[in-house]
């Protein structure tokens, strides 16, 4: 079935899902799943709608022209696209290959709907992996020297693949803090610790050394403060004594792969809305 | 904040969500919580509002009132209330105090809103559990010979407490079908297995046996046919080899308190819409 | 570091551990993990020991002989192994790729220390995803008329590949009971419920229906009672009333490859001992 | 079943489990759960052992002096005792009640093995939940110029109940570093949070602001330094954007009650290990 999204944000008002709701009804769309929340310290309305596309009585342009006074009227922020619409992504990997072999059989089975634009790493390790599915990967060392002209060259990559998410999977650099402000919760990082814990380098081996129970991986949207974006998922797993830091590693993987995929499927399905540091996320 | 619950469920058409909000809108009530679903297999729709009390420009009586024509026109079965209304609560226990010593808890500190009108057993254990809160305890013991006679006197216990719910919090014995069919999804069970897995008796036991992995609580209506009511909710833990039956004793009992203290909460918040034999839960 | 690997199950007895670690000292091996479980039901004892290489003053085979005796008297079933010897696993899969995926790629990553002897299915849909890992694919169809001998030429490839071990990483076919026989605690199968919720086909489809709260997977050894073997792990994952058959399908995949991926490792590294219908699982 | 319990920390050597086992096997001990783990790092050996009383051929007197030399020898931190033992335990508790409860019915049920000396709270509040049960209450203020004479009284307190543990069941008040340090690995408390994250004061409220999906509880031992603590036991729930602060503190007692049950009945029955700031718990 397809599907029209409408994704909202606004100051709240008495009657607000009212009007939103019959300008749809208006227009004939049947509602197939609404999520509303609305944040009583902010005042501050959130929504997420899925529209049966076939009985809207309008193409998507005219209903986007025709909702555009009422989002002003609102002071809303909005978007308003084809569920079947796949977002252009660019994968960002280091050395380590499980979440980016994680997103690959996701994407490759359509569990995840995306097109990959491209890869784009700091080693040649993962090349194979990536171009045997017949994508193209690139390969943009960072060293102390070259760290400005090699960012300078992949957020070219990212602007030439008209990107319109990027991905850090196990990245494991520190992308310049201006690059993370030009693409504001278009950059989705999987952090290796359940933040705030083990905010930086290492978590594994902090992580063991301070004899956690439960070790854990966030899915967060990277922003100018390392480590401090908004989170859209976690996942944890328990461990005990007799775990060694490789132990932990490799319990991590997990975690990581889970977050990541949830994470980044429920962005590529407009249903998480960022205000502030905080994200509210209609999962499914 | 003082809230008035909506509770509705219909079946599904067009531009449904815009008459209930603006029926709501029109008498000026504010929209803090909205949640809906719809189920496309069959096309009915489940809805939960709050609606905050003091922007309601009438009363709870006018504005059910009102409501009613809309109501009819939508096959709607549906109620409204006021949120900090407390529920007539029966308690039903038989010699395991877990569950009751758990609800007493969360019902003296606040944390769950009904009101207590007595508890029932077939034993005298847990007497001085219950009388020393200031409750009413009934003990009717159940025999083979006088298990219909018992019966009777217990829903008369039910009928002139005027119950609103009743909760067998291990209460061990099988109810009459007849009678849970005459208080449809007023009788909250929690049953100590994960369902469907072990229905009936010795559930513990047999999952030992099985050798089972993980091992879970239960909380549903219970119905005429025996374990198989509607699930409001469901818990899990872990076990290994080593757990003897009794360990599967004790580690469940932490699963059947919370399976059933989160199950209870969403029924009493009317938070649970039930269809045939599957709830809709609007969690909190 | 490199370790020999001891497993042992025998009847209990006084000084049971005495012997058998007096035993290692003798011959200078340095325990670095050491596992027991006493069943008090049955009066059986499980152990599974890691014995540091270097320090053991003989090599493997000549530590067999001189614990056989010992093994005798104590009528034990045991095995004393490289820890680093890499088993041959058959993989059997049906159309499902998600299972086969994982496992390719903790076995590429050397997460999962196994040699895949070859990929056997009943469809030719996965066989490009086998071949371009450089591993051998047969396709063997399965049907009504053809069942018999087809299952003798699956067997048939099992035998001379040498397997260790056979997976069904959902291969969705019934293997014969006497073929399941033959192959005592070497053939693991995914199930993809939480057994014994759903024994038997469609277990998502009845998940759905009975209106559960939780999904899960099971991984066991097949046995001729079908979904009735001892069980090695079980993952489970929250649902709720907007989940929809296909997103139960969707939310198992990641308990089926967890659950599957856990218990394959257990196996390999000597962790599972099996007795009856139960298993031990010393877990790392 | 009455059973004496070995609990035993020393430097790793070749042999070592032979020696020990060998020695209880010469009593004629018959073990019936063990439990051992080598830290490669620090080369440190843990270990736990039950052992059938009625197999030994001495009583515990006997038994530790017979293994003193031994335990010399092998330069072990150690203790035998009956596991039937019941330890005194002082609980501190400040004004919230569900933790003080949830113990309270632990107690009284069986659950958890433990005499129970007086209640210590900087509060009236809880009085009558405590002393309904039989057992001393003690109200110490604590203000700014009282705080170092309080203390001293608690600590008395402490010493004349001859106190083996001290349970900080949500106490709120931060004990003196130089009385911790007195009663090291003897006093457990219960934080609030998912340790590391959100260390000191009002970790919800923090964990609200931060936009986390997961909130927890950390079971530990006190020590000099705040919150930095070896950890027994942590839990953790799923939270969600429509979950106020007030909501974290209701999900967050249910992981508080279960962290500490469990990490004090691990305690109790000597299955805590410390070494630094790291735990051995060889759970049940």
């Amino acid at each position: 079935m397809n599907t029209t999204l409408l994704k909202l944000s606004c100051p709240d008002q008495v009657g607000l899902l009212a009007k939103i709701t019959s300008f749809i009804a208006q227009w004939g769309g049947n509602l197939t799943e609404v999520h509303q929340f609305t944040d009583p310290k902010e005042g501050w309305f959130f929504s997420r709608m899925e529209i049966q596309k076939d009985t809207l009585q309008c193409e998507l342009e005219e209903l986007r022209a025709a909702f555009t006074p009422l989002a002003s009227e609102l002071q809303a922020d909005w978007s308003l696209r084809r569920a079947d619409a796949r977002p252009k992504v660019v994968l960002m990997v280091s050395q380590l290959g499980h979440c980016l072999a994680d997103l690959l059989w996701r994407w490759r089975s359509g569990e995840l709907a995306f097109e990959i634009s491209c890869v784009i790493s700091n080693h040649d390790t993962l090349r194979s992996l990536v171009e045997r599915e017949g994508i193209a990967f690139h390969c943009i060392p960072i060293s102390k020297e070259t760290r400005e002209a090699s960012f300078e060259k992949v957020e070219e990559l990212w602007r030439e693949a008209n990107a319109d998410l990027v991905v850090l999977a196990r990245y494991m650099q520190i992308l310049p803090s201006a690059m993370c402000g030009r693409w504001p919760a278009r950059v989705i990082n999987i952090h290796h610790s359940f933040l705030p814990s083990f905010v930086g380098a290492n978590p594994y081996h902090r992580a063991h050394q301070r004899g956690v129970k439960l070790i854990g991986a966030t899915c967060h949207y990277a922003t100018a403060d390392l480590d401090e974006g908004p989170i859209i998922e976690q996942e944890v797993v328990r461990v005990e004594h007799f775990h060694t830091e490789q132990d932990l590693l490799r319990l991590g993987r997990d975690c990581e792969r889970l977050a990541l995929a949830r994470g980044l499927r429920y962005h590529l399905a407009e249903r998480v809305l960022v205000r502030g540091n905080r994200t509210t996320v209609f999962r499914d």
